[in-house]
């Protein structure tokens, strides 16, 4: 890019700089220089969102910015961090300041909600392709992992499921939804929330933990995958987003929040010993947490009715985001 | 990307992810985990590659995993810093695992020799973009930085200017090289030498550093800007790198190698009283270092020859990478 992505660099984003005394050396130098906590471990996550694949061409460039940040803090959440600092590499098709001004407000919107400095980054040009890497810490020993589900275990979610997944479908002309019913989901799907407060709470209780991220039955199986066990899903305990469309029936409703991602809500597991504990997270943070399934010894993961039959789940329905026009 | 992301990581990826005891969890779960030095400053470099932009489009996919690493240890070299870690966000057209296994090879020869692990990433379906961060350590306060030139220090340059500039101009036409001449310019271009133990041993000797990525002259004026000082560089003391074409002219030459970058050279300053330990530390990296003029207390970088007299040079005349066929 020419000279100006020095002053677009400038403008948008080192103002945000500041603001943390444990960055040493922000934007401007060939790296960054950070002070790690000395009693932590650091934990890193990198996302990248593609325009036309991870969301609508159209989307709001502010709403952009702020999924950016805001799934990668999601993967934070996931191992109970705190998150400290962000670095960006934007390949922008060319230097429009009305699009980087609206970026730039939308990832700072969540970025100064949760004390996170951008300390570097890279700006290059073309097709729009936005990598964000989120660094945070945790206390040595204590960060939740996917590989520690144990047979008997509680499978736990955070908030409610299907919201993001009903407004993929309803963009791609699925069903119809009310223009409330679709603002309220296209913001589950546009501007998802960390959970930041509660992944830090499960510290040391929790056994395993993921974001959902490319859907329930994805995202527990890789749990079960990494920890060596299975699990069974009660189907009717799934908290479900509250959608009225006529033309989305139950089962399919069900279906979607259990096959596509993008709540970024939690998924974890934790021995029933634990339950108070985690009645006390959700009151505390604010954020429904419901038990949905069991943790069993077998290698699969399945979904069962309240008399604990299987239901039969098509996985194979789901594609990623097809290119807009 | 459908599953196969997975299995294509693992393969390519996932078995050089061991091999330092600093790391606690690398890739597969929702983030990575290390511990940094706790007597350290952490060391953050992210840099992207967009085909057709930084790289002609017919690159060997083992170069572009090379020059992708490359110039992010190149910036850890510019501060001194030892690299630790490095993770990658790769946005391909497709799941190639011939592009994948050779692009891993290029990435993996230069990591294995510095003993840089990979610990994260994302993969996604896009048009071609590379990004990756490289993370270093250094003791507390001992990073070079660009804002410490004082006027009277000399200004250095490690190796020998121009091969990387050279190829670019030959492979868009300008002139004709030699087959062997071609070969060594484009090693020179596709595969820089991050100056990792010139850097790390200038700690506490350099007032300011930087890597030459923009040409010396933009890259000097970041150096000047920053420490609010001026630069007098001398011509015929540049460390040309020595190409036979009798199509290139001995100013073209010159005027290459201070207006395009891409050798990844380090430009340090320091004061005279460090000259014969800069000497030592090129012997002993074995790795050449060139006095190339003095820091000045003026505000600009200009070049003189040598009696002293401006010679004018024609920075606008560089047009990044274009677009290939």
């Amino acid at each position: 890019m020419p000279l100006s992505e020095f002053q677009l660099i400038q403008h948008y984003f080192q103002a945000h700089a500041a603001g943390r005394d444990d960055v040493v050396l922000g934007i401007g130098d060939d790296a960054a220089l950070v002070t790690p906590h000395p009693d932590c471990e650091l934990v890193l996550a990198i996302d990248t969102l593609v325009a036309g694949v991870h969301f609508p061409l159209d989307t709001d460039a502010a709403d952009i910015g702020y999924k950016l940040l805001a799934v990668n803090l999601s993967d934070l959440a996931a191992m109970g961090a705190e998150p400290s600092w962000m670095t960006l590499a934007l390949t922008l098709p060319e230097s429009d300041p009305q699009w980087l001004e609206k970026f730039s407000q939308g990832l700072f919107e969540l970025a100064d909600q949760y004390g996170v400095a951008i300390i570097g980054g890279d700006t290059t040009r073309g097709p729009l392709t936005l990598s964000l890497q989120a660094h945070g810490q945790l206390p040595g020993g204590s960060a939740l992992q996917r590989s520690g589900a144990r047979p008997g275990d509680s499978v736990f979610v955070t908030g409610v499921l299907g919201g993001a997944a009903i407004a993929l479908a309803a963009l791609q002309g699925e069903f119809e939804l009310s223009p409330d019913e679709m603002d309220h989901c296209r913001a589950r799907l546009d501007r998802p929330t960390p959970r930041l407060a509660v992944g830090q709470a499960l510290r040391g209780i929790a056994t395993a933990a993921i974001d959902i991220s490319d859907g329930l039955m994805a995202d527990l199986g890789h749990i079960a995958g990494q920890s060596g066990v299975g699990a069974e899903i009660v189907a009717d305990q799934l908290p479900l987003d509250v959608i009225e469309s006529a033309s989305l029936s139950a089962e399919r409703h069900r279906q979607l929040a259990l096959t596509v991602g993008d709540d970024y809500e939690l998924c974890f597991t934790a021995p029933d010993s634990a339950i108070e504990k985690i009645r006390a997270i959700a009151f505390s943070s604010d954020c429904s947490i419901t038990e949905i399934g069991k943790i069993t010894a077998s290698e699969s993961v399945r979904v069962v009715d309240w008399q604990g039959k299987p239901i039969e789940l098509q996985l194979d329905g789901y594609q990623h985001f097809p290119e807009q026009k």
